[in-house]
């Protein structure tokens, strides 16, 4: 088994361990963000993280109603400047805890008397030593170089903590519950399988998602990225109609993550288009409807809020990347070019 | 000549007009940032716009120090929350001043007290109205479906914005010249011409650039798609490690955006990496040195910040990517299915 699937299959645990660990620092989290009369948020972070932070800033912003801005690193790296973030939470995100980057970003956060916080799977980092609170994924040493644990695990702490602190027991709820659900994913191994042979001499991919399942397109045109080399990109279904859509025919596979919820008129009018202009279309979701159409995907049978699918969706995800890195006579764990802790300035 | 070649040309003079036409805005917006001690930056947009949005958060964190969000409209659109804005600069960037989805936000804002604004080409939208402050583009009707003037207007509004605001007159009167040296670019025809003859077949492409030149590189791959139907995709350069470096190989065509400034050394970095895995690499860039060992590219004989660099690029791309449109044997003024005005909630 490749380490890869072997840390897929460990989420189940991982997901309760990190919400239990970090009980009490949610509680002392959310009570310093009102003390401090918090009036925006950043956060930090790069690569899988980065999506994290963005599945936060739709979860923090749709539940607590205070704007977060995915931090430029760049702006304190590459141009020195420092900001004002005295009235702001700064959050940085980094399964090892050392990237440069975003310490840069907690750096001038602390420097200016932000309140701060860091999320990483690292308790004796710099990040999670430097920052007021630490929530720690709790995830045992993620050894394949694609992040898949301590991916799931800093959205379910991120999703937590925006549930946490806008009073939301059944966002709160249901984030719980998530491992005891995964099993059901897993048992999809099979059709996933059967779809990585379909598809597994693709050239190139588009994947699409909105809102809270924007971010988990990115996450999966990164894991095919990585451990297929696959020329796959993800776009907002928003942003789609701006322009992408011209370069769609069909010679154009596109993935949809389509779960019932908030956006499903949307991605089923996208579909639509999509047909209609003779694309591939491939579908992620959890409701047959949806599939109808479709040149194939997973459908599984799990149903839950736009805070949870994302969780399920970027499951099905791995696995397909997986198996699509299998089926393409490669190995997952070692994809060329990369190391397993990346550090940018 | 088509539409989009004569509203590249026309930049030279809608630059000139909209700093003119807006002197009074930038002093009125800057006085009301002070008075109402606001904390943090909320700017909506889509498409070409978001990029000049993304420029605007480079330029005023690195300038004014405040930190700025790319808005998320879907949590206004799709989970029908409202932000708290109230210590926000809420700024909306539309050139038809109608985008459905950017007006909620602005809608949010005017709704509890943010200080808002607009940037639109049209005095009469109901973004232009609805908003504390407007900068108008001033940049007549724009009839190509791809955006150039109004994207480099945009750009250029909301980078006086952040030097006026910061009080650097050293960009303000950088940003005043642009004018004057574009044509300068527009002599480059000849050989921009020739790129785009010599790579006219590519398949797909991707577009790397990092601080106030990533959105450039962003910019860039939106008219490539819309004009030539090529799966162009771009990456920021700092992003790029983390994941996407694993597809490059040999078949791989990438494009750097990469002026002389502060992101220089990092993108000389790059190119070299790029090259030693075997990725066919072309340059825009003002600085020869940079150029060698690239297969192609364009340099041009014009210095500037980081601030300013942008539109000399923005412009080079533009005009690639009208030539390579038509050495396609396409009409870059009539996309396949694009409309020129595009609501999205």
């Amino acid at each position: 088994m490749t380490l890869m699937e072997k840390e897929i299959l460990q989420q189940p645990q991982v997901l309760k361990n990190c919400i239990d660990y970090n009980r009490q620092i949610f509680s002392e989290v959310s009570k310093a963000i009102k003390q401090k009369t918090i009036t925006n948020v950043v956060i930090a972070a790069r690569g899988s993280s980065n999506h994290a932070a963005n599945y936060f800033k739709y979860a923090f912003e749709s539940l607590a109603k205070i704007p977060v801005s995915l931090a430029a690193p760049g702006v304190n790296t590459m141009y020195n400047a420092e900001l004002d973030l005295s009235s702001c939470l700064a959050i940085g995100v980094s399964q090892s805890g050392m990237a440069a980057d975003v310490t840069a970003v907690l750096e001038n956060g602390v420097k200016c008397g932000a309140l701060t916080l860091s999320v990483t799977n690292n308790l004796e980092s710099k990040m999670a030593k430097m920052t007021d609170f630490h929530l720690y994924c709790n995830a045992e040493k993620e050894l394949s170089v694609a992040a898949t644990k301590t991916f799931t695990a800093q959205m379910c702490l991120l999703g937590y903590l925006a549930a946490y602190h806008s009073q939301n027991d059944q966002v709160q709820k249901e984030l719980t519950q998530i491992g005891d659900n995964l099993q059901n994913i897993f048992d999809l191994k099979p059709q996933i399988q059967d779809l990585a042979q379909k598809y597994k001499d693709l050239n190139s991919l588009i994947v699409l998602g909105r809102g809270t399942n924007y971010p988990i397109a990115l996450e999966t045109a990164l894991k095919i990225q990585e451990t297929t080399y696959i020329n796959a990109r993800a776009c907002a279904a928003s942003d789609f109609y701006h322009g992408p859509f011209a370069i769609v025919d069909q010679n154009t596979t596109t993935l949809l993550i389509a779960p019932a919820g908030n956006s499903q008129k949307d991605m089923q009018d996208l579909k639509e288009k999509l047909l209609g202009v003779g694309a591939k279309v491939l579908i992620i979701t959890n409701q047959k409807q949806l599939a109808i159409g479709a040149d194939g995907g997973i459908v599984y049978d799990l149903q839950g809020s736009d805070y949870i699918t994302p969780f399920y969706n970027v499951v099905v995800a791995q696995m397909w990347a997986c198996a699509m890195s299998l089926a393409r006579g490669l190995n997952p764990d070692a994809p060329r070019g990369l190391q397993k802790v990346t550090i940018t300035k």
